[in-house]
């Protein structure tokens, strides 16, 4: 038996690492510049203890790019590297000097917010460079080093003159790469990726006005000055303490985060954790239009205040993806399937760990200014209602605040309701119906019904809102809920008083045998009832179960019955045998009359629920401008 | 100045190879089943050209798991390897056996149809086995080699046994990986990326139930033998030519594709080209939902029959991604950035060959049978008009075969149309004015009013229909669209002659200070115009201009003006001086009776027009019933 060790050739894997590394070659320009980070940062902690002695200064990393000379230069004032850490962290591909560094000063690393994982990030420069020079020189008393490799694996290596401290990248950018010579990409990519680096970056000189000398003449220039343009904010709002920051800071953050939303958020939630993961962010409640597939202001991942994405998918809870924000932390495992992330324990703690937050806020909002909090429930309310469907835990605590808005404008939480309607609205059965309508508008005359009988009318107008009352009514005893139009009131709310008629049973029978004589075509199930003289004569109604059913197989996700989406609405229609019109009716001799009172007291039916539409709608109108002639 | 070599140590770069090499750890089954394929591939070329002096027969990949062992084990009966062979191909990392397969037999390489490119495939296996052995022996005849490898760069190397030419590939599967170990995860995976592959594929067995022996008793079970499930189709249709393939393969080949998928499509699109990239596939245009958001179904792409992806953005034009089916390229770049796909040349020539080949069948199968297109139109639509308002090529294509509906169902091709309705509609400024409607319940007083003057009404109910008129508009001269209710049709298409109006001037006068002494409040502006005495007495209109730019914001796009979005809806108040109704308006003493009479006429034409809502629509119903008593 042979023994021996896989080898790997350089020429090999070269071209790989330049090809393949990222998908995205843009991302060449986050790597270097959170190396450069890196070496600041570690230069920083060293002074900070004492190992380096020299003056930290207020050191920044800038950018400039030579179009004509087709260069990208990338200089720091960091740690540096002599030659042996050329040698070391350079030539060996694959040797990560952070964490080399995160091993040596163990208790440190997590505070000097080192970036640099796999010490391949370098290497990125390849895949838009033909040529790439470092010059650097290193914070200790050594020479400068000048090294220089064009792509293939060979390099050189010299001194340099290079006297400051720091290190210098230089990209000669290749010919099918030369969109990133372009200002305009570079700080594109530079708001993108390095936006809240801690480190300032300079890019670019900004022309300043100054004010003219009070002796200028009025046809003098007004002097300008050039500024230099530090791109990032070093020390964005999610890295200081909830304690040092006031409420319009949050806003502006808002702002510089989302410079296209000119809408402020509704409130804010500042994540800080330290165990047992590390976590840092803002998540932002917006006002969500209604359009909820355009998502383009999305939450942001940073690792260390580098962007990573803003796909989150899979690390906040699919009902919170709707707010915005950022989170950032170095214990979300990047680069790894979604599948992976799902199954991951930390990134699940992290999941729970936002929505106990997130709950927690908005109880907290609830409980301080009711009146605010019920100002901001229409736009809060889908994120919460999908919460409490798809989040157990968050349905036990958003069921203390979630609010149930009435058509009046009033809200109730569920036990302010139960306590409110209790009396008036629990059916002989001991049932609690809770009534309600999706539209005040089209539902109109059936709300005044039953707010004529003293009942409270929910208006329940969310998109998955059908989804919710299911869960409701299952997760709570002795409820149901019941749409205005789902029939008569007293069916309804069924109490033990039964009303009389004026008609009597053969009249009755007598009446809906001519009734569904002369509508039998139009597929009304006809119910007869003895109702108040003063509500309608005829009531179109629509159960309830079936058209709940439709509904929830039209919002998706289970509980509606497989087919029911596309089988045809049901009707009923509601005779009021005590209403004087219907009298009259059972009372006209002529069948020619008789039929044009039935036909006008149906098409009115359907008007009040909407269904009177096209050519018999226009002809309903020619109809009635006759008769008002 | 020294020159040295960047070296990359193995030791370092496994581990990464093992983490980063894929985002998807289950790609590791696709590679490998890949390299066992181009094994077979390349034994059978070898056969054919006569370099292999053996049988290559009917060889097969086998899948096996072992879920007690934790084993999953893939055997293939291609070429196999030597032990030098193995000591080229797997002990040096990113050597690619393919690459130099390709390099030697040039001309075959295509039709060989290897897959293989950078033989970094193989070490994909590590992402999910803790021990990787290989056993294979050559089609030469040299004994046979045994592998095994730990994940750490150490090898072993022994004589194996294996009499039968071939590679088995042994994957120990690591402790966080035990999900494929499952059959049903194995499944998904060789459906997902392997469906087409062109090696037969064995996984499993099924049981198949025979026929009872004609002797056998009632109690007797029925015999069942095992039989080999093979789970991929080694010949899908889009490598066939298509002059060998029916209508019926086609449609048989789309439920293969999309086994949920229940509705047939349309129709197809076989795409074959050579030069100047190569491109295989089939197109399919579905019956479209309404519901554009949900798009499981989406196009594949492969590569020499291995799945790739199914976001094919960038590739295929965007208005064609609502298509389904394959396009299989070996020329489209995989792996690299969205913004450099958009660049790419080659990627461009594909996406304009789709597009013609597109426009090309849509016009072949409007020309071939003209009654099927209609019927089809409605399906097709959204895809047709938001090509021609995206491609300007497209546009010119599809000028030809797009159709326009009539509220008849009638259809016409815009050149038709034109000759239809140019002597009736061409307005006395020689613009040809397009009558349309958006909805035939909610429009149809307007409509039946345009077509009582033999006017031809569209319909244009798609969601994109403003942008595409306001296209045609500005392409085509001397042509607008206008809607039945945006204005009176006499002014819509304004003619020569005046109607004469049975009303004075102060007549006129006289009643429109009546008219908006009463409805002052409710914002309509009021015209007064002489029409039929048929017409209704009061009509309300909602002028084109504003309507259609606040639709092209909702609906996105250039075009709307901004801001207008939120702008409240317009309209205008028609009186007709000609009806009979207004004549008695205007002669009626009494103040109140005159004022009962307009707000009723205003009712109704609020209620044509879908206005008249709430609580205004329930008093209008409450003093219909009175009117009826």
């Amino acid at each position: 038996m042979a023994k021996g060790k896989i080898n790997v050739s350089v020429e090999n894997i070269f071209p790989l690492i330049k090809k393949f590394l990222y998908s995205d070659h843009e991302i060449f320009l986050r790597e270097l510049i959170s190396n450069a980070t890196d070496a600041t940062l570690k230069l920083k902690h060293l002074t900070s203890i004492g190992e380096a002695k020299i003056e930290y200064g207020n050191p920044m990393i800038e950018i400039k790019v030579d179009k004509d000379k087709k260069q990208i230069r990338i200089t720091d004032q960091g740690i540096g590297m002599t030659e042996d850490e050329v040698k070391k962290y350079i030539n060996e591909v694959a040797f990560s000097g952070a964490e080399e560094f995160l091993d040596k000063y163990k208790d440190a690393g997590k505070d000097a917010g080192i970036i640099g994982h796999f010490g391949l990030g370098f290497y990125s420069a390849f895949m838009v460079a033909e040529k790439v020079e470092i010059i650097t020189k290193s914070f200790k008393d050594e020479p400068a080093v000048h090294w220089v490799c064009d792509g293939s694996p060979e390099f050189t290596l010299k001194e340099a003159k290079k006297k400051d401290r720091g290190t210098e990248i230089v990209l000669h950018v290749a010919e099918d790469s030369t969109e990133f010579l372009e200002d305009s990409k570079i700080r594109e990519l530079l708001t993108k990726y390095n936006k809240f680096m801690p480190i300032p970056i300079k890019f670019g000189m900004k022309t300043e006005t100054l004010p003219k000398p009070e002796d200028a003449k009025e046809d003098d220039p007004a002097p300008t000055q050039e500024v230099d343009d530090i791109i990032n904010n070093p020390a964005p709002a999610w890295t200081k303490k909830p304690a040092d920051l006031k409420d319009e800071d949050y806003k502006s953050f808002y702002r510089e985060l989302y410079p296209m939303q000119f809408e402020e958020p509704l409130f804010h939630i500042h994540l800080n954790v330290d165990y047992p993961f590390n976590l840092t962010g803002i998540l932002y409640f917006p006002k969500l239009t209604n359009d909820l597939n355009i998502q383009k202001d999305r939450i942001q991942l940073y690792q260390n205040q580098v962007f990573v994405t803003d796909n989150v998918e899979g690390i906040v809870p699919e009902f919170l993806t709707m707010l915005r924000g950022v989170i950032d932390s170095p214990d979300i495992p990047l680069n790894v399937s979604r599948s992976y992330l799902q199954a991951d324990g930390a990134v699940k703690k992290i999941s729970s760990y936002i929505t106990k937050k997130v709950a927690d806020k908005l109880s907290s909002l609830f409980k301080s200014n009711r009146e605010d909090f019920e100002q901001k429930w229409n736009d809060i309310k889908v994120v919460i209602e999908y919460g409490m469907l798809s989040e157990e835990k968050f349905f036990e605590k958003a069921d203390k605040f979630a609010l149930y808005p009435t058509v009046d404008g009033k809200f109730f939480t569920f036990e302010e309701l139960q306590n409110k309607i209790k009396d008036n609205q629990t059916d002989k059965d001991e049932k609690l119906v809770v009534l309600y309508a999706s539209d005040k508008e089209s539902q109109h005359s059936y709300i005044e019904a039953a707010k004529a009988k003293g009942y409270e009318v929910l208006l329940m107008d969310s998109p998955i809102i059908s989804h919710l009352m299911q869960k409701l009514e299952t997760s709570k005893e002795n409820l149901s809920f019941a749409r205005v139009d789902a029939d008569h009131l007293d069916n309804l709310i069924k109490k033990e008083d039964t009303a009389i008629s004026k008609l009597s049973d053969e009249e009755k029978e007598k009446l809906k045998g001519e009734i569904e004589g002369v509508i039998q075509e139009k597929g009304y199930t006809i119910q007869m009832e003895a109702m108040d003289s003063s509500a309608s004569p005829f009531i179109i109604t629509e159960p309830e179960f079936m058209r709940r059913m439709k509904e929830m197989q039209q919002t998706g996700g289970g509980g509606g019955m497989f087919g029911m989406g596309n089988m045809p609405e049901m009707y009923n229609l509601i005779v009021n045998t005590n209403h004087e019109l219907v009298g009259e009716i059972l009372n006209t001799k002529t069948a020619k009359k008789r039929e044009r009172l039935i036909n006008q007291s149906l098409d009115l039916a359907r008007l009040s629920k909407g269904l009177l539409k096209g050519e018999e709608l226009t002809n309903f109108i020619s109809r009635s401008y006759e008769m008002i002639k």
